[in-house]
């Protein structure tokens, strides 16, 4: 029997859905199997050597489904770790940085664009590099946002109290003459609501979940490597942590039935 | 010396313009060589055969160049060329065709959308099975107009004879209720403004020409080829007929002075 080559995606929890969400609006065809760190999120906080130890875990046991490709859904994880993975496997790595960039780069008029992110990927500086990268004249404005993320991974997206961190912490941002802004974690998009009240209509929001999904889609069709015939894919989920709250978030962004696997991890326990 | 590779974009005239001027403002390192068949130009009713014919003869000019990646910013070109020039180089390949239909799969909110190109990319079906390989159910609305390259090769885009042309050839596109229009040939950005009068503002232009440049990023960015460094690349321009007209609307459009070289065929004249 014929098996279709997966998708792996991880993340440090429930971020990396948007991602997955989008891969199934893009490529249906496409079987995902899914990682999220809950035991160890956020990662935000953590040194980038401890975010690429778990990342490198993490991908250990993802190659063990034999993927075809593998996702880093994470800004953190990818502004750490993602040179690093790509030299360790022979498939292709595609992080969540670049993508987001290159759709900034291409939706800027002023050429006036900010990033908000986790403490790890803007002390990274990882979209200043990528966006000079491919535009040294580029204006950039970063800001962390540490509070989103957490906010997310405890379910509470919309509701009163994520209006207002959400309109707190962008209160600088919100000065910059900006046109574009990258929501630069997984987590955001499910803030995206919030967000662009906060930044007003003009403001263009990013998000690199999306804008992954279709680099997903470029590299699988450059590679010959996109999924043929009408199987239905069953995807598969599996997280670390707290597997009810996983459950609950990922019902309620993906809208169906989701099967989940929760894993015990025997290294490297959460500090 | 260093000398910077190219990326070399063909065209069966001036359509591949505007990939070229997206290529300049989202990657403004990299150095481009371009060349455009005006002499036999336009491509769109010319069989597939001959239109492959064209497309390898301009390739084979074009590689003694060293360029690092081929560009066939022509939808024609595309549809009849793409798989055949992909086998005959070692270097990557790009067409106008995916990028433009992964574009439309991630803008597209109701699943329905409309394509409008040459006739020799509407007949080859090219748009609806790059969509479908993607997103099977997505529906699709596909037109010809074969009128709009040949108005833009003679410099009439802003002209109101052009804005009749447009208004008259999508009278049927614009009774179907798609949110996404493919504008599925390069030369069509050229009369974007009277597309999108004609439309409406609630149908979301799709150019393949600003798409394909973002995929030539991350083909580009994939295989660590991103040019680097702070030399101002300078482009060279080839035409194999009017220069004249060839020139003015480059300049026209590029808003620059064009460096113009214009060459003989020594083979197929134009029939």
């Amino acid at each position: 029997m014929f098996v279709q080559q997966a998708i792996a995606i991880l993340d440090s929890g429930v971020g990396g859905l948007t991602v997955a969400k989008e891969v199934m609006r893009q490529l249906p065809r496409e079987k995902i199997i899914y990682f999220g760190d809950t035991a160890r999120s956020p990662y935000g906080p953590r040194s980038p050597e401890e975010v690429t130890l778990f990342t490198e875990q993490i991908v250990d046991y993802l190659i063990q489904f034999n993927p075809k490709m593998i996702v880093i859904a994470c800004n953190t994880a990818t502004a750490a770790a993602l040179e690093h993975i790509k030299k360790k496997v022979s498939i292709p790595v595609i992080g969540v940085i670049h993508p987001g960039a290159r759709a900034a780069i291409s939706a800027t008029k002023t050429g006036r664009v900010g990033v908000i992110g986790t403490v790890g990927t803007i002390n990274s500086g990882a979209y200043i590099t990528a966006l000079k990268e491919l535009n040294p004249v580029i204006d950039v404005e970063s800001e962390a946002c540490p509070d989103f993320a957490p906010l997310v991974e405890k379910g509470q997206f919309e509701t009163p109290e994520a209006q207002l961190v959400v309109e707190h912490s962008l209160q600088e941002m919100k000065q910059h003459p900006i046109d574009c802004l990258i929501l630069g974690c997984t987590h955001y998009p499910f803030l995206k609501r919030s967000i662009q009240a906060v930044m007003g209509p003009k403001v263009k929001l990013i998000s690199s979940a999306d804008e992954t999904a279709r680099e997903i889609s470029t590299v699988l069709y450059q590679k010959g490597q996109l999924a043929r015939g009408n199987e239905i894919p069953i995807h598969q989920f599996f997280c670390s942590g707290d597997s009810e709250m996983f459950n609950k978030i990922a019902r309620q962004w993906l809208g169906e039935q989701i099967e989940l696997t929760p894993i015990v991890w025997q290294v490297s326990t959460p500090s």
